[in-house]
């Protein structure tokens, strides 16, 4: 929320911080309008978006929130925060709250704590997110593509036990 | 760098924390053998696999430096940083000064500035790194799966402009 206004932005440089407590760190450039609401509000949502949602994700980056209201690009709810609105559309929904902002030169690193995560029931598989299921909008920004999430390669603490020993 | 011995750790949690100067943030545990290394030279390294080193990257995730010694798996060369060691095989490396670690319960967070990049040539396009051919692995940690990076679905700052106005 921005001037009592739900404002959208479109962050790629987030990623996780902590599991216990769960947090979230976000790189926003100094100069952001978004930052604005997080240092009145001292809370934020963080909304995954899958890769079929590219065009608005990509508009809500090209337009700042000083000169175009986005609150009507997506439909909005609220969970337990008063000024962290959620992207409904989105698949995996974090509703944060401010925790540090570390000023590194052009970006600030904004590190929240997760109150609640909301994840679509069609992405879980045994009660758990499915990335495959979220299908997330991935962007590299060396060529400026956005991507999907592509196919399993191996299993985490599987497929390295045979190579017990190095190579 | 851990008592003298290069010291290898999957890590994840990984994530751009600024673009100028150019940092990086990466959540490990507070007991990792790697912090002690990382604490005492302020200098670490960031290494980001190809999806067709995953069964070596999950070795490495599995065995701790404290009782496997993981300097064999794989070439190391070293840049600019005395005590940060590169792994040969990946195609994007990052040499790291240490500039804040951020306590946040269960896991430490290291934001470091990156000093040199390397980029293996065969994965630049227009001499800027290509996500598609540096075929990065990517963890989910919902199913414990590995995946590769998928297809390209628009390209940033474009594929939003025919929104302008929203919906």
């Amino acid at each position: 929320m921005v001037d009592g206004r739900a404002n959208l932005m479109t962050a790629a440089w987030c990623g996780i911080a902590s599991s216990k407590p769960p947090a979230i760190s976000v790189a926003i450039r100094g100069e952001r309008h978004t930052l604005k609401g997080i240092r009145a509000h001292t809370e934020f949502s963080i909304n995954v978006p899958s890769a079929d949602m590219v065009d608005l994700v990509d508009f809500c980056g090209i337009y700042s929130g000083r000169k175009t209201d986005k609150s009507a690009v997506f439909d909005l709810f609220f969970g337990g925060l008063k000024h962290a609105p959620l992207v409904a559309s989105c698949p995996v929904n974090l509703e944060c709250r401010l925790r540090h902002m570390i000023d590194l030169g052009a970006h600030i690193l904004v590190v929240g704590e997760v109150f609640q995560t909301h994840v679509n029931e069609s992405c879980l598989t045994g009660g758990k997110p499915d990335a495959t299921r979220v299908d997330p909008l991935i962007y590299s920004p060396g060529t400026g593509n956005y991507h999907r999430l592509g196919e399993v390669v191996g299993m985490a603490f599987s497929i390295g036990k045979k190579r017990k020993g190095g190579q």
